[in-house]
């Protein structure tokens, strides 16, 4: 197990209905220095591509976005999230549908920070269906800009997000991939990863 | 000039109806080493207070949490917004009425993040009429932690909020005030400081 699956065996919390709880370290209270480690290590798996912004969405996104791009000496740039906007000077706006909630989203990032200069590494907190993701990738391509990879913390293996980004080339990092949970024991199953 | 003051008048924006728009490194492109002065600038103001734990609210305010709670080496608990929310176990919420909208949200933060053995320090990147403060305020206070101290980017003076807070006796740190706006000359007016 690497570091950030034995801090999700140790302080994750595994709830009914394939819910995996981390709010006590990644995503409503912060551990910094794991959030840090993370930021190393997307910095490890992505160091050949020449990064020059990090992209992601609020609201998590940013906890993982920051370490990623102090590591590589870029800015992040988080999208937002609306269920609609009024659209203040020129966006790129791309509509997600949720696969659960059945609701339309827009993914909104401002068309001055993105240009067919940048490389882009795309990182989040969680990776399930791959609404929001696919949503960064769709505004990322719209921009010029050039994908260089996805860099997620924990992806659900068991849902097909993963599988249609992979499907689609991309280069998908996911530091623990849980491909099952049984919330009466509390155990979770990683898939294993070289 | 601090350095923050000087990258607003380098990079930010004045818009007609006392808008500052500061989106290219603050609150939609974040640009980290400005981030990282800024942490540890909070870190010189407060580090006499034992600080053990940097509350925000989403979702811009994460970026500030996050190298201040790296400079204290504490985690970051950021609060929810919600119009209304399921509450999922246990939850400080505080109502707070918007000034400007009318509307009514809900500030959220978990009974587990908080409690009467810490000492806050409260982080935002704006504060105006401080409402979204206010919420976290009366959070923090719920708990029984102690409030130690506010640390604002940006604080427009000509709003109320920052009296508010004063008024009631919290240390409140701005880095930068904007005491007036002119979107004709775009120039900005800032509050001499000690």
């Amino acid at each position: 197990m690497n570091f950030l699956e034995e801090r999700i065996v140790k302080d994750g919390v595994v709830k009914p209905g394939n819910v995996l709880k981390v709010d006590s370290f990644l995503n409503h209270q912060i551990d910094i220095s794991l959030m840090d480690e993370i930021g190393r290590e997307f910095h490890r798996r992505f160091q050949d591509k020449p990064i020059t912004k990090v992209l992601t969405i609020e609201t998590s996104g940013i906890a993982i976005a920051y370490p990623v791009a102090r590591e590589f000496g870029v800015p992040v740039v988080f999208a937002k999230k609306s269920k609609s906007i009024n659209l203040d000077g020129d966006m790129y706006v791309a509509e997600v549908e949720s696969f659960t909630h059945k609701n339309k989203n827009q993914v909104i990032v401002s068309k001055r920070f993105l240009s067919p200069e940048d490389h882009v590494l795309i990182v989040d907190d969680f990776l399930a269906n791959g609404c929001a993701l696919q949503g960064l990738i769709s505004i990322a391509e719209a921009s010029g800009a050039t994908v260089e990879g996805l860099g997620i913390a924990i992806e659900k293996g068991f849902q097909i997000g993963g599988r249609v980004i992979r499907n689609l080339g991309y280069p998908l990092e996911s530091l623990a991939i849980v491909d099952g949970m049984d919330p009466e024991k509390g155990t979770i199953q990683f898939r294993q990863q070289d």
